[in-house]
C-alpha cells in the first residue's frame, strides 16, 4: 500500500474507533448490551438472530440493526417475528462503520436491553471496524469448512465468541469441530465457543445465557 | 465517503484496471485463458478447482494462482493433484489486485493453456478489481441460501458465469435453484449458469467445455 493510501486508511480507522468508543459508552450508561455479529455471507447470522430473538423477547426488550449492501430482506425477517429492526444498506461498502450505527441509534427505543447488530456478510473487512459493540461474535458455518480460522484470522482474533452454526448438517459434511476449536483457540485463547443449529435450536439458550451475563456485568460496571 | 478517500480509491481502481488490461492482452497473445473465481469463504472454490484440474490436465496444461489472507493451504491442495500452484498471501487485504498477479506471472510456465485464479474468499470486494482475467466466475454454494444475488449484486453483475456449488446438499437445505437463476439473470442476463457438485462431479464437464470454448474464441481473436 502506498503512503497516501495508508494515511487515508489510518485516518478512517482512527475516526471510526473514536465514534465507536462514544457509542459503546452511551449504550453502556443506559444498560444496553450491544453485540456485533460477523461472518461470511450465508453463515446463518439472520437465522440465529431469529432464534435468539424469539426466545429472548419474552423476558427482555431487544432491537436489531441489519447491515447489507442492498435489500431490506434481513430486517423484514426480523420484523416478521415482532422485533423492531433497522436496515442499513451500505450501497456497495463491504462493512458497517460506527458512524452508520450512530445515525440509526436515535431511532432505536432508548429502553431496550439488548441491541444486536448484524454486519455485512464478509469474513474479512468488518473485523477492522468497531461499531461500539460490547461483544463481538464471529459465526462459522459447518459447510464453510474447518480450515477457516487461520485463513481469515482477524475475525477470530478480535472476537469475544465464536459461534459454530448449522451443525445439523454435520452428518453430510467433512467438518471437524474439535480441530476448529483448537485452531480458533490457538489464535485467540479467550474465545468462548458455542455449537449451534438454528434448525434444531441447539446451543441457542447457552448463547442467550452468555449475553445475559455480559449485560449484567455491563450494568454492574456502570452502576 | 469523503472527497480525499474517494480520490485515493479512484486512483487505485484506475491503476489496477490498466495493469489488468496489460495482463489480459499478454495472456491472450500467448493463448492462455485466465479465469477469476470469486465467492464467499467456503463456497467451494478450491474443491471445484481440484475437480476441474484433475480432468482437464489430461489434455491441457494448467496452472493455478491461489489468493488468501494467510496460509498456503489452498496451493498445497492443488499441488497435491500434480498441478503447479502459486500462493499469494495478501497479509490482511480482502481481495487480489492485478499487480499481485503481475508479480507471480513471470514464474508461471509460459506454455500453459489455462490459468485459474482463486480470489480471496469474499463476495464483496474482489468484484471491484479486475485481475486480467478473460472470464470471471462467481460461485454460490447452496448452504449460503438462495437470497444472495440481490444482497451482493456486484459479484453477479460483473461475472460471466455463475456456478452453483454443493448441490449434493440440496436434500438437506431450503434452496430454490430456479429462484436463484431467475434473480441472477435479472441482475445480469448474459450470465452462463452451471449447477455443480465437487462431491459427485455433477456439472464439472460442462464447465470444462465452457472454458475450452472460451479459450478457442480467445485464440481465434488473437490469430
Amino acid at each position: 500500500m502506498k503512503k497516501k493510501e495508508l494515511i487515508v486508511l489510518q485516518d478512517l480507522l482512527g475516526t471510526n474507533k473514536k465514534i465507536a468508543a462514544t457509542i459503546r459508552g452511551e449504550l453502556g450508561e443506559r444498560g444496553i448490551l450491544a453485540v456485533n455479529f460477523m461472518s461470511s455471507p450465508g453463515a446463518g447470522k439472520t437465522s440465529l438472530l431469529e432464534r435468539i430473538a424469539e426466545r429472548l423477547q419474552a423476558t427482555a426488550k431487544i432491537a436489531v440493526i441489519e447491515g447489507d449492501i442492498e435489500t431490506e430482506r434481513d430486517a423484514e425477517r426480523i420484523r416478521a417475528i415482532g422485533v423492531p429492526a433497522w436496515q442499513i444498506t451500505t450501497g456497495g461498502a463491504c462493512h458497517l462503520e460506527a458512524k452508520m450505527i450512530g445515525k440509526v441509534l436515535p431511532s432505536v427505543d432508548a429502553g431496550i436491553d439488548f441491541l444486536f447488530i448484524e454486519n455485512v456478510g464478509n469474513l474479512v473487512c468488518p473485523a477492522s471496524y468497531e461499531l461500539g459493540e460490547h461483544l463481538r461474535c464471529v459465526l462459522l458455518s459447518t459447510p464453510e469448512g474447518d480450515d477457516k480460522p487461520k485463513k481469515y484470522p482477524k475475525a477470530f482474533t478480535t472476537s469475544d465468541c465464536l459461534v459454530l452454526t448449522k451443525v445439523d448438517l454435520l452428518p453430510y459434511l467433512p467438518f471437524d469441530i474439535e480441530k476448529v476449536k483448537k485452531e480458533a483457540l490457538g489464535l485467540n485463547p479467550r474465545l468462548k465457543i458455542f455449537v449451534t443449529s438454528a434448525v434444531t435450536g441447539l446451543g441457542v439458550d447457552d448463547l442467550i445465557g452468555y449475553f445475559r451475563s455480559a449485560r449484567q456485568e455491563l450494568k454492574d460496571r456502570h452502576a
